[in-house]
């Protein structure tokens, strides 16, 4: 939850009791979750300030409500006015049938149908993460890209293995020339190397000319 | 994995060796990835036919390759040609420096920036859901939402509504008739109820009636 920027866990019954000392060391860190969880005595109860009750299952026999994947329950979620609450069931029963008639809509992971089997934490991570992407608090990572060099530098680098080449009889035999010279300049255009790539490359090639790096 | 249509899983001198009897448990079920698992001696023998490597890891210092999200990855794997190979580090230690270089793109969830903690099993699951949404394997769920009632059925029960609050004094004072029953008919058309749903409230009204439900 926490990995997502979620922090209000409602409990209902708890089987083994609340605060349960097995409950720090599996939270790996994300205590504050653990602190501010409520203990509630029924379903009900836990959503009665709610606007909004989603009920995730898998079950889907007989349903006449709504069923929404992670991605939809987000958006929905986002973008209706009043709280939402989302129904997790216990590991192997999972919600029962009248908590899930509590909720208006159903919450359903889409899976291979030739194998599903999700368990709670999974289910979980799932919703919260989708339910992130719409917070500033998970931005997307930046990337500390240096642009492609500029075309001066670019143009010196393929004259660097023009000139190397031009001495070594690759540019055989004549009338191929053109289009091997093209293949070679687009070959190296497409990497979009770095000033400093370029560079990098330039002092390869004046090794293997055995001389220092020519200007320009 | 296989609950998101993932098969083909490639171990890397493994600590416990492999086959290990305690992943067939833990895998509740999808056996088949476990009996297909192939195990390497080194990372670029295990990515040796892949065209495209990316390495899962939330060190950012110094990256100098493009950083892409789980959905971003997905559509990029889904799109290029060739195949695509996913690197994810030990449990504790993560991708060694190595293993990131091997990688032309590196792979990171956007997280809670205070307080980030995805363990392995997170990692790979958000990983599998995004690259799944784009295959059909993965169908949303169909929901079997009957449509609602044909107009002419809503009407019926909106003036059963009429006919019976009538006669109870609840349209009053007279000046207000037209926009209370424009009330009532807004507040009775928004469900959306289905035929069958609106036989039932023609039932309770009926009931409350005290009488047959009344034709029409």
């Amino acid at each position: 939850m926490l990995n997502f920027g979620l922090t209000e866990m409602r409990l209902v019954t708890p089987r083994d009791g609340w605060p349960n000392p097995s409950a720090g060391p599996a939270a790996s860190g994300a205590d504050i979750v653990l602190e501010q969880a409520k203990v509630y005595e029924s379903v009900a109860d836990a959503v009665a300030d709610c606007e909004h009750v989603y009920a995730t299952t898998v079950r889907k026999r007989g349903v006449t409500k709504p069923v929404v994947d992670p991605a939809q329950a987000a958006a929905e979620i986002h973008a209706a006015p009043g709280r939402s609450a989302i129904l997790f069931g216990a590991e192997r029963s999972g919600l029962a049938t009248e908590d899930v008639n509590l909720a208006r809509t159903i919450l359903t992971v889409p899976i291979n149908p030739q194998f599903g089997s999700l368990n709670l934490a999974q289910a979980v991570i799932l919703v919260a993460y989708e339910w992130s992407k719409a917070k500033d608090l998970a931005q997307p990572p930046r990337t500390e890209l240096l642009p492609p060099a500029p075309q001066e530098e670019l143009e010196g680098m393929i004259g660097h293995f023009e000139l190397l080449l031009a001495d070594s009889g690759y540019y055989y035999p004549p009338e191929r020339v053109a289009v091997t010279r093209l293949t070679l300049r687009n070959l190296l255009t497409k990497p979009g190397w770095t000033a400093q790539e370029v560079r990098t490359v330039r002092g390869v090639l004046s090794a293997i000319q055995g001389k220092k790096q020519p200007k320009g």
